[in-house]
C-alpha cells in the first residue's frame, strides 16, 4: 500500500485528569485563549467498540490549533476504553498521534497485518476515529481519523 | 509575553530502545523510506547540560518528515538525560513535541515563571535545543528549537 497512512500528522493528543486546569494551564503557556470542552458523544451516536465489545466509554475534549497540528487534550469520563487504560497505566502524558486518512476498513486491515491491532473505534459528527495499538510495533499508540 | 512558543508545533519524539529496528517499522507503516541514523555530537562540542550539570549523555536520532511535523525516533546511548529518565522510568514511548523559537533565554525565563523548569539543553550545529519539564503543569516534557 503507498502511503498507507499519508505523511501529515494532524493532532498530538495528551491524556489529562482534569481537561479544565489544564486547558488553563496550556494557554497561559501558549499565549492562546483557553479553548471550549467538548464531551464525546453518548454511545449510541458514537457507536464505541472497545477491544471487539461496545462501550459506554467517554471524555472531555479540548483543542489548541497549532498549524497543520492540533494538540488535543482528553480527560476520560467512565466506561473502558484507551484513554482510561492509558491514564491508569501512565498517568498524565502523551497518548497518541492522529493521521488524517480515507478508507477507514482497508486502511485497518493494512495496520492489523503490520502488527497494529485494533483497539477502539467510535464514529463522530461527520467522520470516524480508529485507535491502533503501535505500542509494540511503534512504540506510540496511533489514531485514525476519517471525515467524511 | 505574546505567543511564547510561537503556535507550529515542529516535532514529536518517541524514545525507543532499538532505533534501527524501529525506524524500519515506522518507515514499513508509514510507506517512507527508512532515514539514516544519526549520532549527536559528544559533550565537548554539544556542551550538554542535565539538571545542571554537564553530562556526557548522547542518543542516536532518525527523523521522519511528516508535513510540518517531523516524528523523531530517539535511541539514548549513555550518559544521564532526559532521554534516559524517560525509557527507565516509562519504557519506549512518546516523549516530547516540540516547538521552533527565538530567543533562547528569555522563553526559559517565561517557562521557568509557570512552573516548567529546564531539564536538559545542548547545542547542535545551526542551533540549541533545550528540554523543560512539563509533565507537572502540562502533563508533557516540552522541546524549544532555536536555529541560528
Amino acid at each position: 500500500m503507498d502511503n498507507p497512512l499519508g505523511t501529515t500528522v494532524t493532532q498530538v493528543a495528551i491524556i489529562v485528569r482534569d481537561i479544565e486546569a489544564k486547558s488553563r494551564a496550556w494557554a497561559q503557556v501558549l499565549g492562546l485563549p483557553v479553548p471550549a470542552v467538548i464531551v464525546t458523544d453518548p454511545v449510541e451516536l458514537a457507536q464505541t467498540e472497545y477491544r471487539g465489545q461496545p462501550s459506554s466509554a467517554r471524555a472531555k475534549l479540548a483543542f489548541f490549533q497549532l498549524g497543520q497540528v492540533s494538540l488535543e487534550l482528553i480527560e476520560p469520563i467512565g466506561g473502558p476504553s484507551t484513554w482510561q487504560e492509558h491514564l491508569d497505566a501512565h498517568g498524565e502524558s502523551l497518548h497518541h498521534i492522529a493521521f488524517q486518512i480515507q478508507g477507514m476498513q482497508d486502511k485497518l486491515a493494512y495496520l492489523d497485518a503490520n502488527g497494529l491491532p485494533l483497539v477502539q473505534r467510535g464514529e463522530y459528527k461527520g467522520g470516524r476515529y480508529a485507535y491502533v495499538d503501535g505500542t509494540q510495533a511503534l512504540s506510540v499508540v496511533l489514531e485514525l481519523l476519517e471525515n467524511d
